[in-house]
């Protein structure tokens, strides 16, 4: 185990709307049943790999909870310390959110939908507020005010997670724990940019798949010791990417 | 709702030894499938009263934070911030610990059998270090050292107790939070003695209902406007009580 500790991504399981094949972004869906499966075999890995959470930072989302509670729990670590913050929320999906992938492919076509799904800098249009998919008025992003996000591109994403990586995952990683973080496709994904050095640019080809942990150990600079990250299920990761890239065909 | 912040009590539901009748204490086992619809039932009565939790406190025993986690999720609030320390843990039942209830009152009569179940200062038999049931090098108590509990009686709970109510959950509350602790019978019971100001004879009679949430309101000193509380549901409480007192029979 590295001296400064060691970091765990847990990406999500299946969600109701990722079964729907519905771009969900901030909306608050649970767990597919075997979205709970995929959490709850997560931990197993962790448990049986002996790599053992002493803190987890989740989501405000319910997907990235159910995962971390699920998962704990099956790893003997229900009981660690707990953060949730929403910097490691999904990805704001703005007007997308809540609309069916395969008709926004239809309606849009194939180069702005990949624009909108892989750019690292364009967001999609801004959600209407009051509307059934925005979530101004949400009591748990009442400290954000006006500054809650209507659309997010994943620059924007790197930009506020970074602030939270900084001031609460850092300082856990400097005393030396192993910390988990449940959290989303494209929070990830900004953070393994982050981690990794990934250009703005080959961050597009870079999918994380759902359930299973990704582990980084990390040195004294806070950079990876094995970059890119070791899957704890490495044949699995590998199938699991090859599906997660032909999603919304 | 008063200027000083609002409490709730959250008593775990039936666990997989309450139904067998065992004594439990810090044996870290699961809830049943009765306790899990408890837990949800605490938390759309949460919901449809709309007494929403700020922030939750939970035991390092999977029974009270399974039964937050589904509360929480019932009512919506499963992104609050959480906190765990082992001082809202149930009473350790020392060598009682795994044993059968009724072969307990058997073997050692009505007399020892009640003085240890309801006795304020009487614990007991210590538990033997490295036994099945007991907790020493269990990771989540390692900070404890050798303080880590043997046995305990209810006044045991109350002095271990009030210092994280003092120091984490009172700071809550006068910050004008919904706080929810999610624990168990004997954890509450000490609080409810605290608040109450109920005697060390008293307390042997009170009783707090499974996954029923029980509210009180404070005033600027921290005592209830509603002394005793209030129940979400106070039929349910009032039948619930009656069958706890004739557990173990």
């Amino acid at each position: 185990m590295s001296a400064m500790g060691t970091l765990v991504l847990l990406r999500h399981g299946q969600s109701v709307w990722n079964a729907e094949n519905l771009f969900t972004g901030w909306v608050d869906v649970p767990l597919s049943d075997t979205g709970e499966q995929e959490a709850r075999r997560g931990g197993v890995l962790l448990r049986e790999t002996g790599l053992l959470p002493d803190v987890v930072h989740t989501s405000l989302l319910r997907r990235a909870i159910s995962t971390a509670n699920i998962a704990l729990d099956a790893a003997d670590r229900h009981w660690i310390p707990v953060r949730r913050d929403w910097r490691l929320n999904e990805r704001h999906y703005g007007a997308l959110q809540g609309k069916d992938k395969k008709q926004t492919l239809q309606a849009y076509g194939e180069e702005q939908f990949m624009l909108w799904r892989r750019s690292y800098d364009v967001p999609p249009p801004p959600i209407e507020l009051g509307t059934e998919f925005s979530q101004d008025g949400d009591p748990r992003y009442a400290d954000l005010g006006d500054a809650i996000p209507r659309t997010e591109c994943l620059a924007d994403v790197v930009a506020r997670f970074l602030p939270y990586w900084e001031e609460a995952v850092v300082p856990d990683l400097r005393a030396g724990k192993v910390v988990l973080l449940a959290a989303h496709g494209n929070s990830l994904r900004a953070l393994v940019k982050h981690l990794d050095g990934v250009s703005d640019t080959d961050i597009a080809g870079l999918n994380i798949p759902t359930g299973i942990p990704l582990r980084y150990d990390l040195d004294a600079d806070l950079r990876p010791t094995n970059p890119g990250g070791t899957y704890l299920d490495p044949d699995a990761a590998a199938e699991a990417i090859t599906a997660v890239a032909n999603q919304g065909r």
